[in-house]
């Protein structure tokens, strides 16, 4: 059996570069990095409107226990947001409103789980964002420790530490540490373009113009015909 | 393989009978037209509260691709609502906040899709209402155009251009257009059912008094029995 | 064919124990009476917050038939939740807007139904809490009464007459009636317990430290090494 | 509220059209038929291999209610299917092997069932085919009937009478009865199309060759890189 | 916290009504007993056919925890089943070729768990049958024992020790102890009365004759037209 | 946006340890190498008995088109195994008896697949083995190229090209190239183990006492209580 490990010193990604991204959001940025890195949609935040960005702190955990994020929470350092992973399918309340303020008082920014949450109550009070499979009361045990800073599967998506997690009210992405500062040029690029269209758009133009898709669509054998009532 | 269609020239239904019918709201309008037409009731709103009605303006879209819906925004007519239907189950955000735009600017009230939506939160801010299955960033190409403005199948329901939608908090139903003004007298007619028996019921007048059950019930056999203490 | 019965002068929980639990709120009573108890997280509030306490009256239901509900009216006392379960899996709207009237004419709380809710928006606007599966404007008939104030299982929890239903943002559990006074205590205990640890917490004090979970740790083979770079 | 009604002398597909379908198979005369007609795929056969095509045969059933199937049997035909939707989502097992004999004895040639069926070892034993979504025990009521041949949604496609339904173990399509003919022939220019390319393919040769899909492949920026080990 | 507990020297019910309702199966002792005590639906055997009943021998785990089941097998006796479940949904491998085994060697003539199993050619080769909501490879751990021969809810269903479970391929069905004679009598009333209809059925007489259903029918509204060809 | 890349000349385990990672199963290598590598518990043989290793041939795909598959065949050697993963979540039947002819000719020993396959009878006559999350009819179309033989996440699990994945009636596992030989060691280890202790179990004897977990029980709290009959 494999023993847990906790990687220290792990890289991270410049804040600078998590703010912009941050400022993105989740639909632009992944649409920037060729439309990679969405961790599956059924991971929903605890409260709209919501959006942050931050460096992966990875945690894996037993199904029913939540030991590990205890271990993880020292290893957090400012702007970074925990990402936690069961080793399989669990929908129990690891993150509580204890372990949260845990979390903030080490800079945490956010917490992202393909499993559950608890005291969203006092969650939503304090402004610490969640995004979640679930909402449970259900309590963990503290028994089996797993993996800290290691790289995980959350939610049918690859994380690394230090790698940028973007996360609103449309989901959560990932964004590899490598591709940051690259990603982010794509993702303001695309911004103005949409910036530009934008006024169009809202002024009543077609798309179908604007993109100039009428030829394309002709040639995919798009028909217009007319309305005749059934016989 | 059939080629793609786009029928212009539709009929709809008249813009009173659909505002009367957003009056009454999803569920007696449901009622009214004899428990049929509602969607699945996984097809949530996006905000709430939020109640709408139009005509639908139907749009069939290959999974992954909303090429379609841009075809479709040329054929909105004011007062309208986009019903998208993916031609296999998928959550992917086919509409996100240009599109949206690009409808309102149209005339068109909302969308309802049995698939994703993305920038919800810029959605909420525009109130533009949106019922969908899911929220996802994730985009879609634009390869492979559908039908536009034909009979579809949408979450379970037989929808066809100029048919009626009706969409609030609890979910949405379609109404066909031969029969939008006969339900909507039903509707009205229940609605004012309601509000006579309303004040009775909240004084603690009890239902099974107003609606006269107690003799059905006991030819059901309903038994009443006094609480004993298991031995 | 067994015949439906309703059992009346059902025992209850003290109302002030009640209130007790509902101070505590849902994940910390889990908790005191020793991990047990909750429905299934599927179970969400219509609206939040919300946090209510009560009596659980029970009532079963045969699928799209809320017959048995308006025979559980007359059987609420002020300080009761209502406790619906289907006999097989369904999520129609078996409670609307005019029998949320009626229970809160009775003195009822709020709902817990292992189905579907409607009338939500109105709902919401009387701030009458529902726990519900669904939400979903389908209607139900009224032709096969069910068991009221039996025990019934909801949503994977064995719920009796009386038994204390706490519910709120994070789902609902249930105290058996025998054990709500035993159970308030633990809770009390429990939250003075988490009152004296959350300001350390929240001062940055690790978890691992006031838990003492290193040496533990260690026996378990937990292990620190450093980042390496992948070679 | 719309009364239920049951429409008598409803047209069929001429058989020897339907035997043709059977033997295209499922896959083939949906592609067919430009890929339109397919029923959800939790739409599964109790047992495999099966396969069947025949007239449709359609039945609305409210939840946890099996009348009108009762009602349906009368209409059948031989070279029937009964195809079966409830009003709402429902596991219940509304078809057993009671139900089966009767129609088996009216010369109908298997079920599809938006909802369950039970006594599946015995319809396995009896070779009737049911294609379901669910199996389970739970017994129905006869207190709501629900329309019988008239058009339905049933899993998400819709179905009028005597449209034809195909089924075999990769799920359900339904023809339009106008359409059996011309889709037919198209079905068989499909499989005879397959028969010429199998051998090849079978041989090793690369659909890429054999489908020049090259030239296309590399005008989207496909591009061949060598392995590295990742530094 | 509670401390688990293991109940030693429970009831249990005579072999000879336990082989009396297995003889009957699923559906028919469901029927029998009023249409009560079925589990969910998504609880399936490993292989078809199957059909066994035995004595309940209860067991709760924790998510991800087998150790309770190893302290169940020493309380089993000949003629019981094993009926697990999990203390939060968990959909790991519980059981075993191992555990099967051991099972086997003290008279268990099967399992039926509300979580996965594993080794499941194993166990169809071994003829060993199991009831499950998942199969999964994924292993388990032993820290957190849970209570044994306790009264659980499984899968839906309220189980107590000693209560009957009867299994086949339409699902699982619990029969409480104090009532299983009766039930086993009713079952048998039941075959009977179907075994009467049977051979009329298959011989084309209408249900709606066998059950006089036209005159009660027609109460309801149901109305008969010819079908009319859309204008 | 990225463009789609192949990636010729990828490692591949030695064949000589693949067949013995075949030998020992999914569940035994899973333990081995430390309960990790599962894919999710929803990927099921479309036949069953089943079981194979192979070389990971990975794939990506986008909603609803195959393309890369045609693409990711080239690439094939014997020995593989395809692995397939859809950019966002689809349950289109991507795979069909001819491509799978394609792939045997090439030596490929399965497919793997997040989606759907069809063609599922004709498969079976092949014994061609293939775990999927769904099987349906669904067309897919040529238009969106995907990544060949790059990292991927599958169903939960993370992929490299020339992986080990070994699938049989349990499931599918991934194990890391590098670390083959070792988990193979491991797994025969297990395997003798576990062969010791299963005459001892099958005689009788009690895993509470062949693992000495009594003391330890007792440790957690364990009681063991007489049956009271409820007072």
């Amino acid at each position: 059996m494999q023993v847990p490990v906790v990687v220290r010193n792990t890289p991270r990604t410049q804040l600078e570069v998590v703010e912009g991204l941050a400022g993105a959001g989740v639909a632009t940025v992944h649409e920037a990095q060729g439309r990679t890195g969405l961790l599956r949609a059924d991971i929903r935040p605890i409260f709209r409107p919501a959006r942050v960005a931050g460096n992966a702190l990875t945690c894996e955990v037993a199904p029913g226990d939540n030991w590990s994020i205890h271990v993880a929470v020292e290893q957090a350092q400012p702007g970074d947001i925990l990402v936690v992973t069961p080793t399989s399918p669990c929908d129990d309340g690891y993150v509580g409103d204890l372990l949260a303020g845990s979390l903030m008082a080490r800079g945490v920014r956010g917490v992202v789980i393909d499993a559950g949450v608890r005291d969203v109550a006092t969650l939503t009070d304090m402004g610490f964002p969640v995004w979640s499979k679930a909402i449970s009361a259900k309590g963990t045990v503290k028994e089996t420790p797993g993996n800290v800073q290691t790289p995980i599967v959350c939610a049918g998506a690859y994380v690394r530490p230090g790698d940028v997690i973007v996360a609103d009210d449309d989901g959560v992405v990932v964004v590899p540490r490598e591709e940051a500062a690259t990603v982010l040029k794509a993702a303001r690029d695309r911004l103005a373009s949409e910036a530009a269209k934008r006024p169009r758009l809202n002024a009543g133009e077609l798309g179908l113009d604007i993109y100039q898709m009428r030829e394309r669509l002709a040639g995919k054998g798009l028909r217009y015909v007319d309305y005749v009532e059934s016989p």
